[in-house]
């Protein structure tokens, strides 16, 4: 064991640091919004940070984008249409273009730099999906695009980072902007919110997004992932204006799937649908104690 | 944000450090065996480290030390007597401990200044336990125990170290080992053992357990649970002679809990058990893929 | 190469950090002024930090103690009384003390807990310094001492930590409380001032300390000494009423040494006392350029 | 202070890690012989690293280069070649040709692939060396070229790695190869032998080298100079077949700087010359007590 030469250190919290052995500094710079580092890591192979945070890497990418877009999607009985809010490495867009029923699928991400770097160091994410002609990519602040846009959409995936005080999503986890995406929802439309972590010490910014969406949606359910990268349990919350997500049939699941030609799936199946809703006791048990988020007093994530 | 002063530094492996902050050291020594630190750390509370690798702390050992021994316990019918093999801390007793259909509970621990300075620093873990007239405490090598013992046990747990090269867990995840736990264990008997880290790149442990315990016993089946101290999914394996411990129905296992009076728990539940087994398909499609471990080629842990 | 365990971790700068392996933590805690850690490292034995910055070791405490006074108390021509300004491990009082003249050594330490548990856990420092019947130990804040006192004074020993914003030395290192230290000091009278890295990077105290009390003093020098458990060179400003204290004739200083029964010496020796005030280039430059330190626009540091 | 991010950690001894924050990585490479980073850091600039060992700095190079060729030279009446043996980054030889009597300055470094990522990344280092007409590059063993040599010197610079048991060094600090040298210099001729460092519990290699020297030069001498980037006082040493290179006067140093048309000399002045002579008492009574070098019996350099 020889720990020398050139580390990405993460602090987590105050109290625990994660050290990355780096092999090679593939991008390293400032965009108008957030530091950005592309870094292929011993451990991980190429990985993305932002604000010196891990967003995802090429050992389990896979893993984090087909359970952020996957459940959602196939919880949906005939997505034409589907909107992904941040995203900003092309993966989310990759796994929602697998279903050959998506006619359009948008993209609206504030960071203009972000999606060109991903694209150029990290090609395997997007993999030819920016190239799709059913793709339509806007660098824009989803906030304003969502109020502002005439169009709807029969899923809605949020991949967005965690709301920081001075950082750009503080505003996108709030009632009033699930509300708008509510509205631009088709009838038996569908919402994916990645939801932060979901372990014993971390996991009220999950519980608030649940307590807020289910204000205005019928079902709201929320499910685990664990994310190696991460080191982390992950939570998603995803949310139906006519079923529960968490209760369909593996049948209809898999039907579904031949239908829509979906290949080259790696961690999600139909048949491991229904296992991803199962909560550890603890999360089971917080997430009715979330609070309802709203601009007026929205979440803050402090680590 | 001001990471100075004293923090314990954990190589989990070449490529990935965690380190943690100190609030103080409570004990740090060498036994026979193995350096021994109990620390208070800011993120978990008082913590166990064996040669510099985390064990337990404060923060979840419930959630390791109910996960490892309820669902074993549950899935017994009747357990009266059980057999705890290392869990020096004392906690894997105290869950045993829980049901008072037991009538005698035998640990055989290997290291008694581990069980000395748990007792003495970690009193929380055993809570009590040592003091239990159904309790008996035999310090020396496990192996040694259970081919010598003339007694039968209605659950054996496995609360092992990984087994390191040097380590004295080696020849106590063989099969000439559990063939001998088998012939010890009572006709309905089930046996868990703590199987490792369940994720993506380190779970070929957990499957070669498995794969090894197939041999013996007609129902062997994995789960896992993510325990936020190890930054892991976490894998354990439970074996039955008698019926499948993953398939057993909420209401059976509801009785069972009323009836032998278990209380204080904090993470198992009823109707959390078949929860438990659900496991991420990377995990699913290796199991099969383990290879039987014996004394002529053990199982040797690397980082 | 095996770095896990305990460390202790000394940002020095945002840019520049120091880890230390921790053997034993003798004691750690908050006085009312200061964090203060007592703890036996690998590579210093037992080391003093105070908020988290090295102070003192067992390495070579020896160095800097001598260092800080020995040449100014050779500098003086018979010194019978000296006063301590900080110097809470109680080393400085040994070295003043080694001198048989000295009919009276009064050190002044507003941090009773520290100057405590020093003398606790770090005997060797004082080393029966505090039982002296010579010594005279205040615990006050040196600066309403100084201004109060009626006494006089043949040597001062400045042993003060950096002037922090908000710590408790800013205005000890002013022309303000200089000038006061010039009036109780007897006509041949001699001022020594740790005076902080001698660093290309880090000088401005020293130059800035030597600028001041150049405003009070006729002879004032700059010395640097390597200390390696800071990893730095170090400066030291000492200041006569009545001649150049780096330009002594080494018989001159072996007399006194003879004369003043001095033993023990482990760094300092009179053929020694010359080299010390050869500084490197950078610094000899830089000197000149210090400004003058007082009440209103104190020195103010940060790394 | 928030030290998140990529940082280069040194592992100085298993008791201490230097932590060093990274602006870029310019390059990072494994030569035949050795890994290469080239990096620029915060707290340094532009920094070369040689099997994770920092070895000159943007910072302060000139202060070791200087230091190194500098006192040497000027130790020589009239110096009209010079042999370099390593160098690698090609500051040694511009040192060398600052003196405009020098006709011939060869460079023997057996890494080819350090010195063209030198000129490539650091050119200051070399600032056009390589370009003039006077210098001859040798891309070879030194060992082989001094044995095989015909040619004779007036100055002789050993800039060479430490002698690490695998390392290509190993033979280079012995009695035998230092004899060969002995017969290659001119008769006023001087060699100057970068000796490793010189704190209290690292410098028994500066010790023995003087000590090996002293079998066969007339003069040797050791000095020491502060250098920032390596945290650390360190050692050089001169030997001399005519006279005592840390005996000269100022006066006829000045002249040779006039002659010679000296010119960008940033740490090094005639007037500092004498002052680098002084050590620390402990090196001063540690470097009567080294051993003679042998290839037999050679140095290994070990943390």
């Amino acid at each position: 064991m020889n720990p020398e030469g050139l580390w990405f250190r993460e602090i987590f919290t105050d109290n625990l640091i994660f050290g990355y052995r780096v092999r090679e500094v593939l991008y390293s710079g400032y965009s108008k919004f957030q530091k950005i580092d592309i870094l292929d890591l011993y451990a991980y192979g190429k990985t993305l940070f932002l604000d010196n945070k891990i967003q995802s890497a090429q050992l389990d990418e896979h893993i984090y984008h087909e359970a952020l877009v996957q459940p959602a999607m196939f919880a949906h009985p005939a997505p034409e249409s589907a909107l992904i809010i941040g995203g900003g490495e092309g993966a989310t867009l990759r796994e929602v273009l697998k279903h050959n029923t998506i006619k359009r699928a948008t993209m609206v991400d504030i960071d203009g730099e972000l999606v060109k770097a991903s694209r150029k160091y990290l090609p395997e994410w997007s993999d030819g999906a920016y190239e799709d002609s059913r793709t339509e990519l806007i660098i824009d602040d989803a906030r304003k695009y969502i109020f502002e846009t005439d169009q709807k959409f029969d899923v809605v995936i949020s991949d967005l980072t965690e709301p920081l005080e001075e950082g750009p999503s503080k505003y996108l986890f709030t009632l009033e902007f699930y509300k708008r995406i509510h509205e631009i929802l088709t009838d038996e439309g569908v919402l994916v919110v990645q939801s932060g972590s979901a372990v014993q010490t971390y996991n009220d910014l999950a519980a608030s997004i649940h307590k807020t969406l289910a204000q205005l949606f019928n079902f709201v359910r929320v499910y685990v992932v664990y994310i190696e990268s991460f080191q982390m349990l992950w939570a998603f919350t995803v949310a139906s204006k006519s079923q529960d997500p968490g209760n369909i049939r593996e049948e209809i699941l898999e039907e579904r799937l031949k239908y829509r030609g979906v290949e080259n799936l790696k961690f999600y199946l139909p048949r491991y649908h229904r296992g991803l809703f199962h909560l550890p006791r603890y999360l089971d048990e917080k997430i009715p104690e979330g609070r309802i988020l709203t601009d007026e007093n929205p979440y803050i994530w402090t680590a």
